[in-house]
């Protein structure tokens, strides 16, 4: 059976990459990788599935079993993919999407040199800020934190294969689905086929 | 406004490509391109529709206007794609599909370097030949020159950017057109979007 993709989504705060993974779970049943973190759960938040929680000993000994894809430390907290899930669910042929910062999404890339890196706009530095703002629970402080973030991530942005704008949910979500779609009839993943096709018709 | 996409279908004689790419235009809304040629109009076929007939001096003229974008002579006629109709509808933002041999693929090609190349096949040269055969209209000497001619634009394969295999009607035209759809966020066709975007943040 054909392994499934390693799909890899990153954006900026405030472009809704987060509603955007989640409607492509739901609508086309992709596989979701769950981050494990050190930081504290927030409200709401359920382990195993928003994060895995771990103490700071524990995810330091994931480190040491070779049981993250990537792992990186933000402030004072661990953040990191778990290896095996990804591993299983591609194994059975199923497409399976991580959302990770732009850094996370770099180390995968050189891991996995076939994945499929997607990175989710708004139309504009402008409309970004103002969809930040938007949620009205941010100070301008914590806005202009992010925008500085936002500043930082642009640089990687064209290390990745595919930039959405995301400037209606059900098109960009689409659109999403579509690049995904298409990868696999790609000249380069299509060689052994083509020489299959060509040896075939030859010999007839 | 963004100019539409050039979008160029090949594939073997019995793939089914022509009913791909009618169901493309009907159920996308397509600009299709249609072919001029010097060949006389086989039962039912309508001037304007599935070609537009002309005399050999006409065509001739035609060409001595530029008045093809590609255009080529196969044992004694002559075919051309048309260049006014795929200039004005590319300039009015609509995509447009040429269905074409792969000789006309490679020349479309060196002319708009961003055309959209897409190779329609079937599984593999045993499904290709029943398909031949399985017309029941067609003699042993037609199939075997149809194959052959098969195994002649199977050298071209690899010049083409997507590979479809066309085993599901259904799913060979939503794959087409989610390839087409996921075209305009390719990084190669956003460089100017990301080197904006950076400028924007860093401003910000």
């Amino acid at each position: 059976m054909k392994n499934g993709n390693l799909i890899v989504i990153s954006g900026f705060s405030g472009a809704g990459k987060g509603t955007v993974v989640k409607r492509l779970v739901k609508d086309y049943g992709y596989s979701l990788s769950v981050s494990a973190t050190t930081r504290a759960p927030r409200e709401g938040e359920v382990d195993g599935k928003d994060y895995y929680f771990k103490t700071t000993d524990e995810f330091r000994n994931l480190i040491d079993y070779n049981g993250f894809i990537e792992w990186a430390q933000y402030v004072d907290n661990y953040y990191g993919t778990p290896r095996k899930f990804v591993e299983e669910e591609m194994a059975k042929g199923n497409d399976v999407i991580l959302e990770i910062e732009t850094q996370g999404a770099m180390n995968v890339k050189r891991q996995y040199p076939d994945a499929l890196l997607i990175f989710i706009t708004a139309t504009d530095a402008k409309a970004l800020r103002e969809r930040l703002a938007g949620r009205g629970t941010e100070s301008e402080e914590v806005i202009d934190k992010r925008m500085k973030r936002a500043a930082e991530e642009a640089d990687y942005m064209e290390q990745y294969e595919y930039i959405v704008i995301n400037d209606d949910l059900d098109r960009c979500v689409q659109t999403v689905h579509s690049i995904i779609l298409s990868k696999s009839c790609e000249r380069e993943r299509n060689i052994d086929f083509i020489e299959t096709t060509k040896r075939e018709l030859k010999g007839n």
